[in-house]
């Protein structure tokens, strides 16, 4: 390790070091944890779900009492390394200004930078880190499990802020204030095999999974609200499996993901479609999960604040943004107000992950400020 | 062997045992030539085509001269055992007047009916035998180039039965003037692959596809012939091959099968959905494979042989048909006349493969009573 580098930097190797690829435990959190504990923050460690979607590690630090609560959410696991890198990607190099590895804006960075700003004693109230190690994973014994534990705990943050990569072209442009739920639906429609030339023999379930998926791409569920972009389905997947041209196949299915914004609910887009499907093939199965509602924090103090810690560093203005994937923050946002900022997002979940270290420096600095005027 | 069975029993027997899976070279056709020399034909036994379609072997035998010119049309190739047998596929066994083994109707017993029908000299003209050993395969190499070999050899049938099973609940009850054509479409229609967040930065290809797909699905070709039910178009594929929920595929696929009667011709067919494709999806391209063209023997001299043969022999009166699948029948029809007539069709292709031994004596008697009459 560099000794010339900043303490946020320095903080950043040492995680990437600790590699953790989803689902993370162990070594990851040992280090995490030892960096916390100078600080005087009080580290509650559980493991919580079973296989397939567990084991999975999560990590709840508290520092100080009663209100305000400002909290510090994100993961420590990481995407798989894939191929492509210059080096290592959990051996963490500085190239220019440039460090390299596995999470270096996804987000142990953003762990690092937060870290760092720790380092001063806060006005007053409560500060926590609520850190998951599977969120790039199924996520289902993640952040959920530590919103649980926080629950029992009677711990409820205030305000909160997830350190995922939302910056696009430079650092603090863009924040998101909501992102859109998620919602992917499997449909079946069963028919009876047969032979090509007696068709009478046969019930051929293509034409009536053609029927409905042609009206569900027609489907327009909105135009778009103040905050959102128009809800979107795609048709993702369509799959019989029969190699013989002479076969008329037994079984159609298909996969559709829908992006949707605040003005619907997962659950209810799957009626919806289920509705369509059972018109032209009352046989089928239609079968959605889930993986997001949709969540709008509505500009206000939490963006405010951020907006001006931003400006106050950089000199720009965040954009106050809902699009891109699904975060966490859609299971925090049930806790309190949540906006997501962090790093550069351009080279996440790619070869070569980079972050440039003054970016570093300013994010700890910026995260700093937001604590301040959070806790003020 | 058994001595008392019928001589067309001992010689379906026979060619049962020469094992001869798709496609058939060698041994199959030694048994075959060795049966038609000492009956005064003249054998010309040829390989055809090369890897992956060949090389196939061929048989003409040919006696007398002169008009009429009989001939007589089948295939030594059967399909592969497969499982189920309660004795081996190829060691031809009799139970009580069945005689099993693969070929058994498809359609070695035909072919040893007709040599049967061959031991009475002909009363004038030339009776042949165009015998192929890939008909259950590509047939590529196989009728085609016994057509071709014909032409060389400037020899042109005036009428040709074709002894494929085509027998229904009794034998005689069901002769083939006709089939239809068969032509294999594939659909590629390409796009831009991308994430399900980001659609305005992807192209998600299966939307047209599956509207290009309902527009074929209600198409109406045709409403029958006379002697043809209406042509059917079925899709029978569609290949995305995309596992990931979050990913907008870059290529979407279909495959249609279309079986069309006699106002039709797989060409045209390719160009009219290529036409309907192209209107939902310029950039896709479409390829059609004719596996076979329609024909019809409209009903004539020949059928009516083949009738008053049929009824002379059985006391039942056949119904002229064009259903089912494709034969070689479509190769010979360029030729002159030709139908199809052969043994009960229920157990081809399938596990204990069977012949009752009396119909292939009436078979016998029939195809006797044809080469009277066709050669009168
Ligand atoms: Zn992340
Ligand atoms: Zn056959």
């Amino acid at each position: 390790m560099d000794d010339a580098l900043p303490i946020a930097a320095r903080l950043t190797q040492a995680l990437i070091a600790a590699e953790s690829v989803t689902p993370a435990r162990g070594t990851v959190f040992d280090v995490l944890e030892a960096m916390l504990l100078p600080l005087g923050f009080a580290v509650d460690r559980f493991v919580a779900g079973e296989a397939p979607d567990g084991p999975v590690e999560n990590l709840l630090a508290v520092r100080g009492s009663g209100g305000p609560h400002f909290a510090f959410a994100g993961h420590v696991d990481v995407v798989p390394a894939g191929t492509g890198w210059s080096a290592g990607a959990f051996e963490p190099v500085v190239r220019g200004d440039l460090l390299h590895g596995r999470g270096a804006v996804d987000m142990k960075g953003a762990i690092g930078a937060f870290i760092a700003a720790c380092a001063d004693p806060q006005p007053r109230g409560t500060l926590s880190l609520v850190i998951t190690g599977d969120e790039e994973g199924p996520a289902i014994h993640g952040t959920r499990a530590l919103i649980e534990r926080m629950r029992e705990r009677d711990l409820k943050p205030d305000l909160c802020l997830v350190g995922e990569p939302t910056s696009a072209h430079r650092l603090g442009d863009t924040i998101k204030i909501g992102r859109r739920g998620s919602v992917n639906i499997w449909i079946d429609v069963p028919g009876q095999a047969g032979h090509v030339a007696y068709p009478h023999l046969a019930d051929n379930p293509i034409p009536r999974l053609v029927a409905a998926l042609a009206e569900i791409d027609a489907l327009v569920l909105d135009t778009g609200t103040d905050w959102f972009q128009p809800s979107n389905i795609e048709i993702t997947e369509i799959i019989v499996g029969n190699p013989a041209t002479n076969v008329i196949p037994p079984l159609a299915s298909a996969r559709l993901s829908i992006r949707f914004n605040d003005r619907h609910r997962g659950a209810d887009l799957g009626e919806r479609i289920a509705a369509i499907v059972h018109a032209h093939a009352p046989g089928a199965t239609v079968r959605p999960v889930v993986s997001g509602e949709a969540f709008l924090t509505q500009p206000g103090p939490l963006s405010t604040i951020v907006g001006d810690a931003i400006e106050a560093r950089l000199g720009l203005r965040p954009e106050l943004s809902t699009s891109g994937g699904t975060s966490d923050a859609r299971f925090l946002s049930a806790l309190c107000p949540v906006v997501e900022f962090g790093l550069l997002n351009a080279t996440m979940h790619k070869a070569d992950e980079a972050v440039a270290i003054p970016d570093l420096v300013a994010l700890a600095d910026i995260y700093r400020d937001i604590i301040s005027r959070a806790l003020a």
